[in-house]
């Protein structure tokens, strides 16, 4: 493999093995899986969930579902609260596809409704505890929406959405179900009171971890296609489930100072790091790279900072004698999703 | 201005301002201006710092070089230390464009000397405090690499040169002007040692604030010409100072909650953040916007958190009820660098 520059590997065996888990885990709770594409952006790896049987994917933004849409997806969903200044594109797109959005509020599908001529499928995001968008359960703006859908014509009252981005603070499995069934409580009297409704559910913890998903009609991970450190800190992965790494040339080596310096920084990895204490901070864990693949974490090995271009990465100093400027590693990172969308233009699936 | 998408503004008279106070500084400490173009990677701006007389610039990689010297850059330091899987575009640039490099190992002098064969400026990097790349200024390792470079008839050892990157932790001036001149005395060994040789001196706090730069040959400031929300924290601009906000659609509004939802994420902005203690987490400043301009931020408002394409924004109540999902609202970013990088084929100059 050719590398010069800090690309992003992905590998194909591992996304498969993710795929295929993840579909018999929906298939278990019997619901849909509704792949978010936002982590991946690939057509490629697009590809490998159709061949699979996947014909529902989320995204994140109009410019992504146009992309998909392109590229011969038919049942969009655009997970992110309608943006009302891309009306003109969603409507558009509602006329191609099986397009659906979401709505939080009596102000958005007043505009929503105003602005388009074809049908569109309408989630309405509840917030059953993570405090990002949504409306709660109980809020009485909830009854004024669905009004608004129902008399109109080209609105199609789909079902209750919420991303229970809370699991990603849980402390354990328990912790976990906990979040499971509070929020499953909730959607359950959204579901009763409008009883020809689905709910689809979200975020990549409880997907891959949880043992009480029965009720959600369609889930939604988009994280679980590659992982990353901060999953498998979570515990929702393996280290060896982890489908990207990011191939960084070394450009200095200090043993005495038991540090080396690669070209690999927050341009390419993005900043998200996990912090253990007020002192320590993990950019990323490192591996060795034989021909694009690569095993377990070198031991006692971490980026330990980033800047724009460089990353610091920390090294017993017998393994950073084996490493001289001009030889590549590799970088785990710490969130999937800001690495692919950083290196979207130079990644290397094999 | 038709903004539906997440967009950089550049407020061009500030840029201009910028521009000139720091050649107004450069002047004065009988410096050369060497801005660093990775804060901004545009043509555009560059043309402005060539339209000002500028001649000489910094990058910070090997294709930001051959994106500069395609537009007219004759005169280019790649400020990182040498990525030796690029040397053939390196021996390239180099017979085009009068080309620097920065080594901090006897390894990389090697191996770029049977590299190349064309002519080609080294500065060799010194870690004055900062403790990322470079050599210690006592290190025996700058002879032997300087031994090199005399024997080649392509290397010309141009000098010495440092990030004093660990200005951007200092508390207040005094600190800063500590760093200053621990530094100066480090490299005027150098200097002495070495009399044909230049001192090379970068960062923005620095660049911006100390009254002691006499003695740096060149100077490479880069953050300067936007300047951000950290860099207003260190006090090395005013707030009106900025040149950069990124605008961001507004898409739900919660005043029960005192939050906002925007259309704006860690995508867009880039996951850093300045951190007040462990609860309190800034990711941006927010202000009105008035035709693509902005004064100063709204009391008491702030982004609190980014997940992927959201921003959540804290505000009062009172100023809240002002906005509706649809309205744009402006972004101070934490790190101007980062942002423009994220955005660059979004951004509008005015």
């Amino acid at each position: 493999m050719n590398i010069a520059e800090p690309t992003l590997l992905i590998d194909k065996n591992r996304v498969v093995r993710n795929i295929d888990r993840m579909l018999e885990r929906a298939e278990k709770f019997r619901a849909v899986l509704r792949p978010h594409f936002k982590t991946h952006q690939s057509v490629e790896i697009g590809e490998m969930f159709r061949e699979r049987g996947v014909e529902a994917i989320a995204v994140s933004s109009v410019s992504m579902a146009e992309y998909f849409a392109g590229n011969g997806w038919k049942d969009i969903l655009i997970a992110f609260p309608v943006n009302l200044l891309q009306l003109h594109q969603i409507n558009v797109l509602a006329g191609k596809i099986k397009l659906g959005i979401l709505v939080d509020s009596l102000f958005s599908i007043n505009a929503l409704k105003n602005g388009i001529s074809n049908s569109v499928d309408v989630f309405i995001k509840i917030d059953t505890g993570y405090h990002r968008s949504g409306l709660v359960f109980d809020d009485i703006e909830i009854k004024a929406i669905v009004d608004e859908i129902e008399v109109s014509s080209l609105l199609n009252l789909k079902g209750f959405l919420t991303h229970a981005g809370h699991t990603y603070e849980a402390k354990g499995i328990d912790e976990i179900e906990k979040i499971v069934k509070d929020s499953s409580t909730q959607l359950e009297v959204l579901r009763e009171k409008y009883p020809k409704t689905i709910i689809s559910w979200g975020d990549t913890p409880s997907c891959s971890l949880s043992e009480n998903l029965f009720g959600f009609d369609e889930l939604r991970p988009g994280n679980f296609v590659f992982f990353d450190a901060m999953q498998y800190h979570i515990g929702s992965c393996k280290m060896e489930d982890i489908a990207v790494a990011v191939a960084c040339p070394v450009v200095s080596v200090f043993p005495k100072r038991g540090e080396m310096i690669i070209y690999g920084g927050a341009v390419h990895l993005s900043k998200e790091f996990i912090a253990a204490d007020s002192n320590f901070k993990l950019f990323g864990y490192l591996v060795r790279l034989n021909d694009g693949k690569w095993q377990l974490p070198i031991n006692g090995a971490w980026v330990s900072n980033l800047s724009q271009e460089h990353g610091i990465v920390k090294m017993p100093k017998k393994e950073l004698e084996q490493f001289n400027p001009g030889d590549i590693i590799g970088v785990i990172p710490i969130h999937s999703c800001l690495t692919a969308n950083l290196l979207q233009s130079n990644c290397v699936l094999k």
